[in-house]
């Protein structure tokens, strides 16, 4: 089953998660195009409900029946989970460590469409969609076993998507993640020495310099980091200080559903509809102090591979500086 | 011109080298084949000298000029650096942090043929080949101003690599990167707590359990580590303990350049000739005490995409357990 190794050398988790090679692949592991829509087959279509795991939430009609056709929104256990709830017993192993991934990894199904991406839904569907994400969040953050919650999209055959069919993906895992204790680190420290949250401070910035400011609307900025490492890298950072995607409020699940529809927008128009992920980063959920973190989106388009450099040293090189990746964005 | 940036959250160094898009590219940027062997035009082809910068070192025979036909391997200034000698000014910022990429950039042609990767050469031509990676590992590292110096490799088309001909690539950095930093902060925290070398202690436990190790030779264990971030992920590391590849004798060389041939011999005869990459993570070389430290090689197939999970979390999501990879690659 799976399970949540560590890196004797640098401390790095890894899940080994053998069943998720057997997923089914609407895109060939190589970025080649193989698919042709056949909603008969896809299990995240109306009609294929059977094909899933039961539902967990749904946003449906009430004169519709769980796991029947008739929902808005569905979301489903990962049918190929990296995380599972199951605590099997752990061989011991006195050289490594090891446990158990136990966790959360759930589906939220976008809509029973097949091929509309964030950008191509009408705004009340996008407004729904992201209080989805704010529901299961909760559901998971409430979670004694539960340390941090992650939600991610991909979108795309470059992206790591394996299924067409738009959806996102919310984790609750059991450790607070590399990617979110770096940031976590830097905005402790930058919290001590300068009396200021780090994200309220660049917001500030760039806002005055106006090089990077893609988008702003009443409660969010879509900016270009300053040292992106991805080419068109956009975050979108709410201007409410607050360290927890959990507690956004209505205004801002608007403000946030049209930031994404803007920036993906874009992506399809100027780049020409390229795979793209986001993430959102929250704080952890394992009942600590966080005040100093400020939740955001981070949003970049496919267009680049890495190579031994970016792995070996974990610098990333990007092509694209972010003032002419907001420039290009916006002609 | 090429820059270093530092994230201000958390502290991540990026490269923003505009000119590295202006690439030649055999292959497209998403992984789709569009190339045929057309030597007239690789820049890395005998004739074609003209079209790489000068070179900077060469194994040739004694009768042939310099940047003309008649060598062994060559070894020029990356065209399309993203590090460069050149200090030009910096437009000074009070916001963020960044500095010029000061530092080299070179590659180094395996061979005159188009079409031999590693796996396919004699190995009289792998060790000389090796030896150079050594000399240009010493050249580098004994400029005060570089700190580290990372030797990487891409292969095929999903790699990361423009060129379908044979090379690798060395930089001299003018920072010590994350990648080095953790394998760094790891090796020391083991030190000081156990009075043994991290790597050293990894070797012991891997030949007693015998699950893990895909091959050794006299100076060289090759092992799929337990933490494996990537299917078929191999780690090369040599038994004598040193920190640094520079201090690699002349049977090594022929226990690596054996080692990596036999590594990506499996990885063609058992997964079907896939993309692959290496790096060589190597002591820093700015004058401090790393003797803690143990260099080695990480290999790996690209027989995966990453996801807005692993972007996010910095956690990999591996489908196989090493303990099976190397299963499969023996077989």
């Amino acid at each position: 089953m799976q399970e949540l190794r560590q890196d004797p050398i640098t401390g790095r988790w890894v899940v080994i998660a053998p069943l998720r090679s057997e997923r089914p692949k609407e895109f060939v592991d190589q970025g080649v195009p193989d698919f042709e829509i056949d909603v008969r087959k896809c299990p995240f279509c109306p009609g294929n409900e059977h094909m899933t795991p039961p539902e967990v939430y749904a946003v449906r009609p009430k004169d519709t029946k769980p796991d029947a056709p008739g929902w808005l929104i569905r979301v489903v256990p990962n049918k190929f989970p990296a995380f599972s709830m199951e605590r099997f017993p752990l061989r011991e192993s006195s050289l490594f460590v090891k446990r158990p991934a136990f966790g959360y990894h759930e589906v939220i199904i976008h809509s029973s469409d097949h091929s509309k991406d964030l950008a191509s839904m009408p705004t009340e569907h996008l407004v729904k969609l992201v209080d989805v994400y704010r529901r299961r969040f909760i559901h998971m953050s409430s979670d004694t076993g539960i340390k941090h919650v992650h939600l991610i999209m991909n979108q795309g055959r470059e992206s790591g998507a394996s299924l067409e069919h738009p959806h996102s993906q919310i984790f609750g895992l059991p450790i607070i993640p590399a990617g979110i204790q770096d940031e976590l680190g830097g905005s402790l420290w930058f919290k001590e020495s300068r009396k200021d949250c780090v994200f309220c401070w660049m917001l500030e910035e760039e806002r005055k310099a106006r090089e990077r400011v893609f988008f702003e609307n009443e409660h969010f900025l879509a900016l270009a980091p300053f040292a992106s490492r991805f080419p068109f890298e956009i975050w979108v950072v709410p201007k409410r200080h607050s360290p927890g995607f959990t507690t956004i409020e209505s205004g801002e699940i608007e403000g946030l559903a049209m930031m994404l529809s803007r920036v993906i927008s874009a992506y399809n128009q100027k780049l020409g509809r390229p795979s793209h992920n986001f993430f959102i980063h929250s704080s952890p959920c394992d009942g600590r102090d966080y005040s100093y973190f400020h939740w955001h989106v981070e949003i970049f388009p496919r267009m680049f591979i890495m190579g031994a450099f970016e792995f070996g040293t974990q610098i990333m090189i990007n092509p694209t500086a972010p003032e002419r990746a907001v420039e290009m964005l916006m002609k």
